[in-house]
């Protein structure tokens, strides 16, 4: 096949009619296939089916002799404490364990500073108008956190090497408004892209306006590797520290992906400063953490390396899938110029960019062929993709057939839009 | 004995001796007891030792069919709803199980209305100054959270059949600045106190000049009764929506002086105006709590009766602790005119009130014999009792014997510094 936009119109018009005939068969078979959200498969599920029983009716004492059972514990217990500092990059002091989730801690850590400042602040964030950095395509979870709260995001582009960092060194340097950055450092959700080096130390020494700028580095996908050959992202932490920024990065992360979605574990990472700062607000919120899920995963996995080692269970239930995404578009747009799409590393998605204004119709041919794909615009802020091109695919959950049969639909919407909007 | 004030002078000097020769003698043993906070004992935890192997490694389906392990469940499982329906007084379809932590939905929920408002809000609460209303002794968490984040407290005597309701409606009817008022209803930090039947209905009914007011009721003794004939607390959800005020109440609650202090499962219930907006907000903070431990919290108990039944276990371990310190109370400072101390049936505190002036000095010559009590004024807003008379005795936690070694202590040191006050 040649590419679509050089056709002639009479190859163009056969063509379009044999993509209708597709498309309707599929609309025939009644699918039901949802590529929506990136959550795990019950098979990656099954993998840590041993944490339930991790734990005896007797084993409930940490090694500093913590009764996890009890209250307390508001920063975690030290065998916790020591795998995540591992994970994260910093000192197991420097580590506040959390419930199961990261984003509530991601959303905590807004919250606090919008009604306390953080280390830094002249004042409350809230008290004046204020906005953060969207690295974008993004995940929506991040920028829903800003829009309820009336925080301003700006829209930066995602290079191959991460942010645009010309134009975000631009903005923070000049506008002391802007507090902010969300950044999914390393398989960032959707595109997979992981951060340069380059990138994170620029990132760490620009200049800004705001003393109290932060970087929310959301480190979800930090050991979410599809293959043996891992990208690299270098220590965020050490970077601010050597650049003289050392309470810039507020890192998190959680053991969502890695054991049971909902009922994992979750943590930050940070200077110091920010650490206890941290500490200072979360004594008023809780008297702690549920520990005894800690001792769980702990028992579990036993060391960072138990944890490293559970991933590679995981990239081999995913990468057939991720591979199935990919291969599928390319056999289907591969000379059709009319779609590009990322081949990640790690995490969980593929970021599929169409021709410009077709996004959303894409997703409207799906789903009414019965294919659930996440709304076009989602990976925006405001849910407004400005080119209307960007769709999130989030291959992990659905078993290996139903990808392959989703992605048998998509590309023939894709192709079905591209040709309407080229005007057959 | 007579009363400490009748005594001539010798008999006076001649007794402060003997109570000086018994302190030191505590002195010299030492001591090393802590009756500071109100934790479960060991003995209490074991109690519920077979809920960390309640599920099974195949144990994951909800009765709805949800995977408990997976994302997702913002408000709950069905069968956890349904045992915290019937705990807090409420439709299932008006509860939101949170996490480990009823404080931290307490917390969150003034954070909420701090940012945001609440539904009959003109504008967040924190645009202006506002003020709750504290009836004490109280607890002290729920003071911290006020002071933490700048609202006022209006300090309210607590009667014995609640708070002082003149006072309460004075103030609420006259003050549009005042938007809510902490209520631990049944079994109250520390002094015991249920309010009467009559009290929560004027709470319910009463005239708020601020029309987003709201109770923050902290149900946390619902079920913690130490004898057969328990205390009846009136459903404030009822009494409010027969009042025409339907969302003035939230009530708050959880498991964890029931199975796990630091593992338990939190949940709050209200009207369906609050519920709709307790969700709004907690689906941008989080993707849901931990299912799992629904789950195993369910398995454990079954249901609500389950539950019910598991507490008569817990009485029956906390009961002679509660016993012992009442009972030294009446032999040492029986007859003495300097002391008054509460009889609770149920909670984990009994409230000690010493001649004015005298709790700081009895907090101390404790802790120097190697009895730490709770600090003096602790049960106040700020911290600040203004009669230094409250302390507050958390015996749950120390084994029975140490629990009788530490009165004997206090009621030696409640007699010295009331000598000492009375002029010896």
């Amino acid at each position: 096949m040649t590419e679509l936009a050089k056709l002639s119109a009479a190859d163009r018009a056969t063509l379009t009619q044999e993509l209708e005939r597709r498309y309707d068969a599929f609309k025939a078979q009644g699918l039901k296939l949802d590529m929506t959200r990136g959550k795990p498969s019950a098979e990656q599920l099954e993998l840590a089916s041993k944490l339930t029983v991790a734990l005896s009716a007797e084993d409930y004492k940490a090694s500093d002799g913590t009764d996890a059972r009890n209250y307390g514990g508001l920063d975690g217990l030290p065998e916790m404490k020591a795998i995540f500092a591992e994970m994260l990059g910093a000192p197991a002091a420097q580590v506040v364990v959390g419930g199961a989730s990261s984003l509530q801690m991601m959303h905590d850590t807004v919250v606090r500073a919008l009604l306390h400042g953080v280390p830094g602040s002249k004042e409350a964030w809230g008290k004046t108008k204020i906005k953060f950095i969207c690295p974008s395509p993004g995940y929506d979870r991040h920028f829903a956190i800003c829009e309820h709260h009336g925080i301003e995001m700006l829209v930066v582009g995602l290079n191959d090497d991460g942010p645009d960092m010309a134009e975000v060194e631009r903005l923070v340097a000049s506008d002391p408004a802007i507090r902010g950055m969300w950044c999914v450092p390393k398989y960032s959700n959707p595109t997979g892209t992981t951060y340069s080096a380059e990138v994170v130390r620029r990132l760490a020494a620009m200049k800004a306006a705001a003393p109290d700028f932060r970087l929310f580095w959301d480190n979800a996908y930090a050991v979410h590797d599809l293959y043996a050959e891992t990208d690299a992202l270098a220590n965020v932490l050490t970077a601010c520290a050597e650049a003289g920024n050392p309470d810039r990065a507020i890192v998190f992360g959680s053991t969502s992906k890695i054991s049971f979605a909902g009922a994992g574990v979750a943590a930050l990472a940070s200077s110091p400063a920010n650490i206890a700062d941290v500490k200072k607000h979360s004594a008023i919120q809780t008297i702690g953490p549920d520990k005894m899920n800690q001792l769980r995963h702990v028992r579990f996995f036993k060391d960072y390396a138990g944890l490293v080692s559970h991933m590679k269970k995981h990239a081999e239930l995913l990468r057939p899938k991720f591979e199935a995404v990919t291969e599928i578009f390319a056999r289907d747009l591969g000379d059709q110029g009319v779609a590009a799409w990322t081949k990640p590393h790690g995490g969980y998605f593929v970021s599929l960019d169409t021709l410009d204004g077709c996004a959303s119709e894409v997703v409207r041919l799906a789903d009414v062929a019965g294919v659930k794909l996440t709304a076009a615009g989602a990976t925006f802020p405001y849910g407004k993709d400005p080119r209307d091109r960007n769709i999130r695919i989030a291959p992990s959950m659905p078993p290996l057939a139903q990808v392959r049969a989703a992605m048998d639909v998509v590309t023939v919407c894709v192709l079905l839009a591209s040709l309407r909007k080229l005007g057959i």
